[in-house]
Order: C-alpha cells, then structure tokens, then sequence
C-alpha cells in the first residue's frame, strides 16, 4: 500500500493501491444532500424510512459516491494529477450509509492503457471501495480516469 | 412516451419510457457541490479550468449524476413508488455541464427481472440519458431499481 502516489501515466501499474483518509457523515449533512438531490420520503421521513427497504434513514447512494470522490481528491490517489473520470462500471451500494458512519477507501489499479491515438495521455481503470468503520463496503465502483503522459 | 409510470413491478415491459421535467444549474450550485464534495482546482479555479481537459468551469460529474437523480425522483419515472437503485453500469459523462445548461432526462426500461427467490419484488434495468438544451447528453447510465409487485 502506497502513501501516494506519482503523477503521470507511466509511474502506475495494475495492483498499485492507495489508502485514502477518513470523514464522518452527519445526520444534517445526509438531509441537506437528500433535500437538494433525492428528496423521496424513504429518506426524509422516518417512519417511512423504518418501514422501507432500507430499514431507516439512509444517505441517498448519490451522496455515498460524493462522498467517496471528496475522498479520494483529499487523498491525492494520482499524487496530485487531477482525477477526471470518463465512465463508471459495476457501481453497487452494498450496504446503506448513515448518520455517524466513519468512511474511508481504497483504490487499485485494475488496468492500464495508453492512449490509441499516440496522445500524450493514457486512462487507469481504477477499482474504488469505499468501507465504513466496521469495515464494510457502502461503496464499491470501477472507474476509469485519465491522466497525462510524462512527455506532455 | 407515457407520462407517467404505474407503481408495481408488474406494470412494466421492456421499451416502456418516460420524460422528466427540467431544471437549470447555476454557477453557484456548480460552484457549492464541487467545493464540498470534489475541490479540485480545475472545477474551482477559472485560470487552471480553461487550460484543462475539461476547457472551462464543469460541474463535478458526481453533481450531474445528483441532479439526474433530482429529475427522475420529481418526474416520478416509477408512478410514485420509491426510486431505489442497487447498481450502476455503464455510466458515463459525455460532454462537461456548465452553469446555465438546462438539462432534462429521459428513462427507458431494459429489463424486467422477477425476484429469483420469489420475494414480492423485482428489479427493472433503466437506461436514463440527461441532455442539455441542445440534446446533448451529459450523463447516460444503466440502473437497476427494484420496486415492489402488487401483491406486496
């Protein structure tokens, strides 16, 4: 597991990981987000909530993958290289995010190609899992994100 | 086109589609999402935005997909049953949102899967697409809902 790592195209390898830091949600944090963006009474009413098949309020699964990028921006896991994704596979939501969960993720390199075109670029397909403190994932993507050469 | 959905599963078939209604983003809210959620200096900065991959101030891709999620909750794409998704496939951001871009979506059925275990529930496969106001499509992905059968 690196600490971070470095910024262009060619200093990544498949198996390469990186360990993000940590951030708690907060109760208010999850309504505002769900007030703005996912305003459905699963989430915002409690009895429904209880009675829904998420069995209480929970974060809206947007929120959990916003969350998951402010995680991975904090923790620099291009070493500084800005992350663009381009497209996402296999998102899943395993587990419902609550109020008080502590979440932290880690990303691997999966697969990486150089541009086809010869363009001083390449794309790194990363899988991201995001855990929350009891070590289970409420996040879990495929993402790929391009970043430059060392030559541009 | 409907313009609207029933609420159980057995209400939908393959091909059905539905269209949401529109909102337009604000270089505020652009600006608010990226700096709690993606603080990276080319949605931030004006300067390092122009000379980026991106060509200018962009949304968070993760803001396009909340917003998405804004227009299929308020369009009621599932009659007024609760939108819960379980996973994402091939979702992808085609071209930037910018402050100002009125978008709008539309949401087609794939698939229609009965619960395997023969739970009161099954699964739809949606493809959504979000254009701005010139039919260009922002984001498009493939999500798995569930909802319940009538007999719930």
């Amino acid at each position: 597991m690196l600490d971070h790592w470095p910024r262009t195209f060619e200093d990544f390898a498949v198996g390469d990981r990186v360990a993000t830091g940590s951030l708690t949600v907060t109760e208010e944090e999850i309504d505002a987000f769900c007030r703005s963006f996912d305003p459905q009474p699963h989430h915002l009413d409690l009895d429904i909530a209880d009675a829904s098949l998420l069995g209480g309020v929970a974060a809206s699964g947007w929120h959990t993958a916003a969350l998951t990028m402010r995680l991975i921006v904090d923790g620099k896991i291009l070493g500084g290289s800005p992350i663009i994704g381009v497209g996402v596979q296999n998102l899943r939501w395993p587990k419902p995010l609550r109020a008080g969960d502590r979440l932290r993720a880690e990303a691997e390199v999966v697969k990486v190609t150089p541009s086809r075109s010869g363009a001083p670029r390449g794309t790194l397909l990363l899988n991201i899992k995001t855990y929350d403190q009891n070590d289970e994932i409420v996040i879990e993507m495929d993402t790929t994100v391009v970043l430059p050469t060392r030559d541009q």
